[in-house]
């Protein structure tokens, strides 16, 4: 089962990186750019025996090794093949 | 008008990241997971007098600054505020 995982920082965690690349997209001419956060985008494969495993899966894999739970948050959703 | 993009490498391109990442979840003991591609996601906000004249900037956005079109794609699509 195929899922897309998105991983990002807490709304109330400073996004440094979110801040360096909106200030490059300024200078860029793009004035019109702002609040800009980013994070990471995981397409993956988790083979189980139903769907319900699989999920269960995800849900540990995000929580344990693709989301640093202290400052970030997770979401997913099962994704085409 | 608030957007979320994803930029990932597109499938023919080697995504050592991806690997690596996939390598690392299967030492942590999550040997079902495979075909990991990892990418990027944004969420930011465009001013702009009407929702057309957002999808024109934030279109352009991607293409000339997120995005690496030698070796990437994006996709968009409008966020909650």
């Amino acid at each position: 089962m195929r899922f897309h995982v998105l991983v990002h920082l807490k709304p109330d965690v400073l996004d440094a990186q979110g801040q360096a690349i909106e200030q490059a997209i300024h200078s860029a001419g793009y004035e019109s750019v702002h609040s800009l956060r980013v994070g990471k985008s995981f397409y993956l494969d988790v083979d189980a025996d139903n769907p319900a495993d699989a999920r269960d899966e995800i849900e540990r894999l995000c929580a344990e090794t693709l989301c640093n739970p202290l400052i970030e948050t997770f979401t997913y959703e099962a994704a085409p093949a």
